[in-house]
């Protein structure tokens, strides 16, 4: 086993913590940032502390927020009338950069797994029933991915938009956009062919 | 292009400055700490400021050292009378956790490399031929890796060393353990087979 000083092997622990790095890779950013880029790691450290201090939840859609007004909720968006619902943060970013899409969101942070023990009330669902009920929303746009857990969770929140009388919409799912068909799994066919619009 | 909060763009930025980490993992790392382990963040604020402060370099063999005494320049290393010499601190990491080797050190902190601009001189030889002028060294062990530039620097350190009377060695290089002849390359069999021993 390696055997670092302790304010080394600290640093390396934590760098460990990041999703996707190990100890080689952790070793190497330590090193790196000691050796190389001291100026990175003061900078990393100060952008640290100030995102933990400055950035918070909205309230209201529960993306990051770092400023009294959410930029996801201002009165334009809102005055659309659409509510997306993604299950993180990271899905609302790649709908922000990716589609022209400029309504508001709802980040679920998460999703419905029973077996996890994740229900309806650790998703905090009740904070989108009372959005939805406020009767701005005209129509929820539920962007969960397609999987096992994410369709039932967009099955719970399909009932709930129809409980709040909103119409509801779900995401189209089929061939990518340069996907060939021979190179496409089955399931996602069986959805782009039950999901066929007419030409 | 995303469009983040000032916060958050400029911790997204900070951890893209880290080696191998490009912006999709990098908004990954940072989503990742700021929603689900805040006190990892925290820690890794404090370990980076930690280590920028009490990090620093020996004097002696230029590896990372944080104490008043360096671990690897101990009178106990120092008593076997040999120096390794290597290219970066994740080498002496390397051989001190995969071989038993327990003498002394040098770090280059890089390798001869003209074409850069990078000398005897930027390296910090002259540290070096101190060290060896000092009398206590009887071996040094050239552990460059075998590149072409490593090659040339092992070069020059051991004219260094016979100046200083001192005697060099250079670590084998051949075919790795548990690797297959039929699939190892020719310039590794080329030194493989000049560096053979009696069997």
């Amino acid at each position: 086993m390696n055997n670092y000083s302790p304010r080394l092997s600290r640093l390396i622990e934590a760098l460990r913590k990041l999703p996707g790095v190990g100890p080689k890779s952790a070793q190497r950013m330590a090193f790196h940032l000691l050796d190389r880029d001291r100026a990175a790691a003061e900078k990393l450290a100060a952008a640290l502390g100030d995102a933990l201090g400055g950035i918070g939840r909205c309230k209201t859609c529960r993306m990051f927020c770092e400023d009294e007004a959410c930029r996801y909720c201002t009165p334009a968006r809102r005055a659309g009338g659409q509510l997306c619902v993604v299950e993180t943060p990271a899905d609302l970013m790649a709908l922000e950069a990716g589609t022209s899409y400029r309504g508001r969101y709802f980040v679920l942070m998460g999703r419905l797994s029973p077996l996890d023990g994740i229900g309806p009330a650790e998703l905090g669902l009740s904070v989108l029933q009372e959005v939805l009920l406020e009767g701005d929303v005209q129509e929820m746009i539920v962007a969960t991915n397609p999987t096992v857990e994410g369709e039932a969770t967009a099955y719970y929140l399909a009932e709930m938009a129809k409980a709040a009388k909103v119409k509801v919409s779900r995401i189209a799912h089929g061939v990518p956009m340069g996907g060939e068909l021979e190179y496409v799994d089955g399931g996602t066919l069986t959805h782009a062919l039950s999901g066929r619009t007419p030409a």
